[in-house]
């Protein structure tokens, strides 16, 4: 291609091939290695996700068993990184704790990293494993609790709400947050798995990498819209005042969180698996407000968008913060679950950028100062 | 431009404009904000030049001062964070360490990040001021000694051997360091910077961009070059035998590392300055071996490769090896100097993004598995 491609925010430029990800946005259908995501909500695990996300292909039974050993393995944190978690001011941000966090695990792990494009790293899965624990110690040690150690024998999902809550979840329970798991696992080129593959491309090991993909998620073009959609929901209180603060959000020119998204056209299948384990959960704890709510926010503002031509579906984001609130988890830990979840993706594209690496070294067009004299001190 | 214009590795794309750094590759020149390095290194410090990276201009006296106060204000680490250098495994990467104490640093001051353009990390200079400090606690805790308060009446590069060795380092020595900083401070867009860029294009805190710029610096096709110079040097080890090594070099396809450079046709500007240093150190501590085997290599090395027609000069990497090790500073460190250094270049980077912001977003181009039925384990 043409040198000297001016293309701000790289809009437009395929960066690299891919095979771990297909989105049909016309069809509102997403695929991971080619199984729809309706297919392995329903039938896979978050653990054997993350084996056919590293190892492009689903397990069998052996291998399955063998990969979820592994990982289980590696799920507790050392007594050191426990107290890093512990000492952690307060005031700081569980996501740039998470950020340092997994940076620092590497110390703990004879990582064998060779700087090379034979890594092992589908070997070191303590970056996804230890991810879940370390959200759950920060919690409980915020809260003043104690560690808990990681249950074996539950999914990452169950296991994840049993470290939080120091007691095994209700089975459905459980479902559900490992299919969450699963649902956010992967969606191709988005900011972080972007950086990430940057990170990967310098050679550099895979807990930088991820490290790094953590630091974008923390962003708030990013991550967060589930806490926004929450905070709405909140802010609205019951269904029957949706359509008034509509009237004044739109006035406003507020933008409604958790709706409409860049790719889909259609609704976004992971809007669709969240909203049927949504009710779900609600039924079950017979609380019903929040998804009445929603249901409502979706109707009458893709009823007032539709009149302008532009429907608008739930995206991810829609449900998720509800489901996760009626589950007992804060709104601090929802990006934290995200970065949980995506880690299976990163290391996914982290891999894949391995096996056939060039450098990410786009250029920057100098639009700045002529040289100039320096001037002394005593001139300025 | 077109959509779906393939460019691996982003290879002959703009993907910004900036108005920092300068690179005149065929003149062999390079200037910071119009300045050239060589005014710099002779008349700025690395305070000096942090400043004109953040705020696009060369200070007045009374602004150095409150910058050059507040920076020295921000050295010192808390207790906790000592702590967590101090547990570090010793088996552990400094750079991961360093990835993670970045972001662990947050928690630790109200950095009043609004994740938005108008973000005032100008102020927040302790992700500059501090890396030093963390590369010597790491330092003399690995050797069991301990931690060394900052000094404030030293220049940054001072301070920090200052720090590295428990005694106020020799005037020359002291300077010779803050301009090895100053040096190595902005480049343009490469790994690490891009890096940075992309991580704060999601409106992320300058924790977490600085944090992932070091995860990429850590990649073996980033940082370690002068690393890779010096154990060259020590193989050699002594002027006599360099051109039987070479010869043996040359015949198994090695590289020798620290000679030619991508953009620079000319010296590396650079590297001209260090040699200056890297002869003052010699005479100083009356050892010149390294430096006589580098010379000679260079000469050696550029007249065979000029038979060949390919002209090639030390770049930055070829004498700063010799230089630290002169002044008793481990390889270790040389890339962790890198990014203490390149972290002012980050965060001037880090800021004009946050200006004129655009996320990063490049496609993928999918070319996996069409649509597939998922097996259930007894099928596969």
């Amino acid at each position: 291609m043409a040198e000297q491609t001016y293309a701000k925010g790289l809009e437009g430029v395929v960066a690299a091939e891919s095979d771990i990800c297909q989105i049909d946005g016309a069809a509102g259908k997403l695929y991971y290695r080619g199984y729809s995501l309706e297919d392995l909500a329903a039938h896979s695990s978050f653990e054997e996700v993350t084996y056919l996300l590293l190892y492009e292909k689903l397990p069998t039974e052996g291998e399955l068993s063998a990969f979820v050993t592994t990982m289980r393995d590696h799920r507790s944190i050392a007594k050191p990184v426990q107290d890093v978690i512990r000492s952690f001011p307060a005031s700081g941000s569980l996501m740039e704790l998470l950020q340092s966090t997994i940076s620092y695990l590497s110390g703990y792990h004879d990582h064998v990293i060779k700087h090379d494009a034979n890594c092992n790293c589908r070997q070191t899965l303590h970056q996804i494993a230890q991810l879940a624990t370390v959200v759950a110690a920060y919690h409980r040690f915020k809260d003043g609790k104690e560690y808990v150690a990681p249950h074996r024998d539950l999914s990452h999902g169950a296991n994840f709400l049993y470290m939080l809550r120091g007691a095994e979840p209700e089975a459905y329970e459980g479902e559900i947050m490992d299919r969450c798991l699963i649902l956010h696992a992967e969606h191709g080129f988005n900011a972080s798995t972007f950086t990430a593959r940057v990170v990967a491309s310098t050679l550099s090991t895979c807990y930088c990498s991820i490290s790094a993909a953590i630091g974008s998620l923390y962003g708030s073009l990013h991550g967060g819209a589930n806490e926004r959609v929450l905070d709405t929901v909140n802010e609205i209180g019951s269904p029957e005042n949706v359509d008034d603060w509509l009237d004044k959000a739109l006035a406003a020119k507020r933008k409604v969180p958790g709706m409409g998204h860049r790719v889909y056209r259609a609704k976004d299948p992971r809007s669709v698996i969240l909203e049927k384990d949504l009710q779900l959960v609600c039924d079950r704890k017979g609380d019903h407000n929040l998804y009445a709510i929603l249901k409502k926010l979706e109707a009458s503002f893709r009823s007032r968008m539709e009149e302008k031509g532009k429907p608008l579906y739930p995206n991810v984001d829609f449900f998720s913060g509800a489901l996760y609130s009626l589950l007992g988890i804060p709104k601090e830990l929802f990006t934290p679950i995200f970065a949980m979840s995506r880690s299976a993706g990163w290391l996914g594209h982290i891999l894949e950028q391995r096996k056939d690496n060039r450098l990410y070294r786009p250029k920057c067009l100098f639009v700045g100062p002529s040289p100039r004299e320096y001037a002394l001190m005593s001139e300025r």
